[in-house]
């Protein structure tokens, strides 16, 4: 990954000075511009900021979604357009943030991370979200093209629902409930792979190897890390006290907080789950020990004082009755075999067999 | 259970948008709508909601109990009867909800499981219950027709205790405390097999396999993830601040909520027991490994210093005096026998034996 | 224990019913009245309550102590006599309460649980007593005949301490500090066994078997649970507000909360240590593993190379010309002997002899 | 330690009752007299308390050096000249308190433990310290005559530092401080003798047995529970609200309170260490295991074959034609160098040699 | 480390007394000055305080920044300049302070640790640095020259950013996020050291030592130390309430907080991974442990009972008919040959081959 920069580039430089932290994921970035209100809907790409005409009335809400943020130049200029602070631009370009929600005053700052699953075998991708909300215009900036915005953006088009009626206090509800709501189709195939992950486990417990619930384990780690402060955002959107959100939307975002709760649960729940497979892992793995150390204690046990008896009769003394007698090997090997028949039941008894 | 839908469907629609969501239990959904005053009594089957005819009197309390939540367009019908806002309607169809409760100012939603032991080995299902509290009635939405509400509906219709004498808020308390003293029965035959593993693991530890003691400690882990939040919602219903519940209920309720810190602590002691098993199963399987062990150990060092001896004897050479020695055989034989008690001396001594 | 009655036999019942929950340990409830002042004082033993004439006197403080809670009818009795609220004569009769406080106004009730040795082997067992506090007088109800209380008893007939010149709110402190008080009593017997077993541990690992710590650590697990809610409880009644404690009793009540703070600590400690002894006894016990195999490895590798030698010198090959020299048994032995020096040279410079 | 007493001896007894519990270190109680302004100095040593003619004139500083708690007489003389309230005496005989503060209006009650290394294997005992501030003087109890305030003594006898231009709550400052910069002595003995045991194991992990590293962190686990609540303490008097500490005592207490925050971390990270430690035992000690194990192996794989070898040709069987070949020996010999060069190749490709 | 003072030198010595504590890093120190305002800059290195001709006119902003904290009397002179309470110079000569802010009214004291790499192998250092904010001077004092300063006094003289128009509040800001910023640049390489011996453990997992994951373990748990309480000094800062900070550097503060959140996340996320990395380490090693076992059992199954058919017919039996056959040897080779194939198809049954 040549065009990742790392956080440490930006030690010693003034705030607000704006370097894209992160991996390039688009070459060029997308301006996506819809104005709506219940009254009607203008929708756009925009090739930069100067293309757009605005038309600022009173009820329209504006929702500019911007994809890509590598342009440090274009974040830049929309910053200046919407008079948003410098340290906002700095984390809006930095895709390693930290869920969390800044107060403005004029506008809140909204930062999130998008999951989604990525290739064949389902890896999880994470995209961060950056979410400007002010008076009566909603900025998004995206790291990638691809969204879960447009359930969004049809019913935005289609007048479904009340979005259309709602200020931009709903539009940034709409917005984290998409996201949020992604996240539980992200749990539910993972929860399928650990579900898989215990079935082979208890069928078999070495068709798994213990790599691959250290894998599970810490995926679901590093979800929590993205995932954990996302209540505290949706709460601190709760107590936001500027009236930039209003009581009716309160009452979805109430909503969206129980979502946040549940998925927290369901995310400790899963860590629990591979816990336990980890330990049923060890204690099975301790169990064929032992199912391996009483083979070798039987056969051991079995043949080492035939054998030794066999030796007694292979010594070469020139006198030793025994091996004179008619009946001496017959004798023996009978011994032999009532000693082998005694153990045999001796570790029956023992619960070895 | 392919009438199973997951949670992951309803992804990207508007809210408010009614999708049942989980098993869909029964076929036709039940409607029992009980009015009720300390003067009458009147209780009805509806076929549909405009069956009904209310007389709704000042102080009647009515009860509608709702049994089967999968045909959303009854449950949309009853909700704008009541004026119910749609985001309870669709926590209502949604069987996955975490316990809670919200206040609508007009209302109180609250959302319980209820258990009950199910099948032949006694497996624990949770079934959730959706309560809607207003000013002088109460909705019940269940998923299945079986509940444990036997007990009040009884009381209501013979007059037993105070329950014809008090509000909706009365009712609503009998019905959590109802939920809350069934877990009490599930919870006692939880405590049983329990007990009965920690028996069978101490006569013998390997009567009962790992595997077994980790499904108890999943089935624990799984009743605090239903029952934790339990305490906060019905420490939720004690602060309540509109007025929808009665100082005289309070006090009962206060009841309740000792019941469930009760319950809690009692997951918590069954999650430290069924932890003690596998610590003390594992360890009572390093002692059996070890065990095994000593008998491989003891047998080993026994015979092969016998065996090399008889070796040696066996060795062909032609000069070799002790061959030719009259006593040579029985006193070989001899010193195999000294050495082989002196073994067992040492062992009993290291208390191997 | 057929007379015990489970939790779940009140499932589904009307708040207030009585049923003793628990087990049966008298026959007949005893009732132990004790009215005194600082003027006089007035003991008898009632045998129903309508034996009872009591002078209610404006200084007097009446002390009911109630032996046995099986004969709810009495209880009832009692309960109305005072004005005690159903839930609270509910719970006096449950002996599986959690200690609590509960501030009905005009009077307090708290449950704490006695506990004393039992039997010779010392065994901690618990008794349930539930105290009401009123404006001049205390009830108690305890399972059983015998408690703790004789103290405070003999210091009011001998007008010893302050106790006679003070309230019911001293009475109560003096109730509860000698409950408290007895911890320590139970906590010293259970710091010796715990002392003893370690002493054990170090001397002999296998001397104690890990069973018996494990019952140890269980023993302290449930003390926790018995003694864990007394801080909140004895922190409850220093938050009263209703004026039923005064503030010079309250000087007293801080002193028990310090010591509930300490024997808190104390049985923390006690977890950590029997904790520690698990630790130590597996660590030892893998120690004792690892002996045991340097002995197997010891006599099988010094051994198995000489068995070997003397295997090649039992061929049969005609053409052996070793065998044919005169000192071939000689020169076989001592260099047998010589690879024995050597292994054991071996194995003490790697520190396994 | 037959002049020990425990606390249970008070378990019945009314509250206030002097009971010395605890060892008894000396034989007569010292009592140490210090009374100094910033004009003067007057300081003796007091057979009885009746010797002290005390001029409690306006600025001047009353510092009662107790040493030995076991006369209760004595205590008692002293509690009721400076008007204590009996709880307290009761506490400072008790030498079993918790560190801990109690406000009584009119003075503070402050129960600290010094510590200090004892014998030559540096062992660290546990002292207790009462300190009573009143307005202008300050009383301290210690169970032995041996303490760390000679410091503080010097200070005053001198005038060196600004110890006599202040009142009481400086004194009690110094004091506390005095005590807590004690810890760091103890603290360093201790870190040293934890890098001394890692540096050992790390070194031969065999060199220091598993009971040495427990008899550590049992040090480190007794030390935490007597310097723990000492925070507490420390924040207690900084908070207050009778005026007895002054504002610009506060902020030197401030001081200790940063330097106990300190202490507590380096418990802390020493029982990191410790914990650590006994994992790096576990662990290496369970590699020597598999060393064990793996020249048992090796031995047993590579004899094993060739003792089996030399087996078939120790057969008297009458028919084998190799016997009666002339290079049947020297080619079974090649054989079985050959096998064994092969299984050592063997194991150095599986990395075992 | 001849020149280290310890912590238990300063035992009993009263407040404010200035004593250095920790390792002596440079031999003078240096004294560098700088006062701006927007207008001006003026930056001179001071051989000693009284070169210094201060023109401390009012929007001007001084910055004296003290390399080297063991000449003591220096920093005695320089408090009582500015004056400083004794208490605060004793810390800054203290290089072992937790960091921490003390408000001290007319100015803040925060105390944090810079980290920087040192060596070839990356071992990270900390040194400490004290800052002291006035009205509109910033003291700062160091261990050692070196330090992480250099973007700020750039940033100073070319007048980059916006810190020649701000007070001293943002120098304290700006000094504050460069030393959290370089914690940035240290973890990226602790960070890379984790990834690379988790890489090393996942391709052999004996290849890295479990000592070696123990030392990166160690490291991180003593830079959770050193880094945690920043996120509290932080968090001080932006609760003060003396003025010193005014509203808009407030704004920069949080941006710093989150920084700091997000570092203390990222060492919880590396002790998890070293955590995990110890468990993979520890259950291969058992895997290893496993197959050993499973190889010598193989060998010994198969062997002991060939060993013993040919310590049969190697007994000396004068009738043993089956010596006699002409087909004997052939015919017991051939069993030998097919018990030795039948143990090899039962161990790949079993999975072991």
């Amino acid at each position: 990954m040549a065009t990742r920069t790392t956080r440490s580039k930006k030690a010693g430089l003034p705030p607000g000075t704006l370097i894209h932290i992160g991996e390039q994921r688009v070459t060029t970035t997308r301006l996506n511009l819809i104005e709506y209100s219940e009254a009607g809907l203008n929708q756009q790409e925009l090739k930069s900021l100067s293309d757009w005409r605005p038309a600022r009335q009173e009820n329209k809400v504006t929702w500019l979604d911007v994809g890509g943020i590598h342009q440090v130049g274009l974040i830049e200029q929309i910053g200046s357009y919407f008079n948003i602070h410098p340290l906002v631009l700095e984390d809006i370009v930095n895709s390693e943030q930290r869920p969390k929600v800044d107060d403005y005053d004029e506008y809140l700052y909204v930062v999130l991370k998008m999951l989604y699953p990525h290739g064949d075998d389902g890896e999880i991708m994470a995209e961060q979200v950056s979410i400007v909300l002010g008076r009566n215009y909603v900025l998004t900036f995206q790291e990638n093209g691809k969204d879960c915005f447009d359930g969004i953006r049809t019913r935005i088009k289609t007048d479904k629902g009340k979005i259309r009626k709602c200020g931009a206090d709903y539009l940034l509800y709409a917005l984290v409930d998409a996201i949020v709501d992604h996240y539980f189709v992200v749990f539910e195939q993972l929860g399928q792979k650990i579900e898989a992950a215990e079935d082979d486990l208890v069928v078999n417990s070495e068709a798994i190897g213990l790599g691959a619930i250290h894998v599970l384990k810490k995926e679901i780690i590093s979800l929590r890390r993205v995932i954990g402060p996302v209540r505290e955002v949706v709460n601190g959107l709760l107590r936001e006290e500027d009236g930039l959100i209003g009581s009716s939307t309160r009452v979805y975002l109430r909503d969206v907080y129980d979502h946040t709760v549940q998925i927290l649960e369901t995310i400790e729940m899963y860590r629990d789950r591979t816990g336990g497979m980890i330990d049923f892992y060890i204690s099975s793995s301790s169990q064929r020990m032992t199912a391996v150390m009483k083979v070798l204690t039987i056969i051991t046990t079995i043949f080492m004082p035939l054998t030794f008896i066999a030796g007694i009769y292979g010594m070469n003394f020139e006198h030793m009755p025994e091996l004179k007698w008619r009946l001496g090997y017959p004798v023996i090997l009978t011994i032999m075999i009532l000693i082998g028949i005694g153990m045999a039941f001796y570790f029956r008894r023992k619960k070895w067999l």
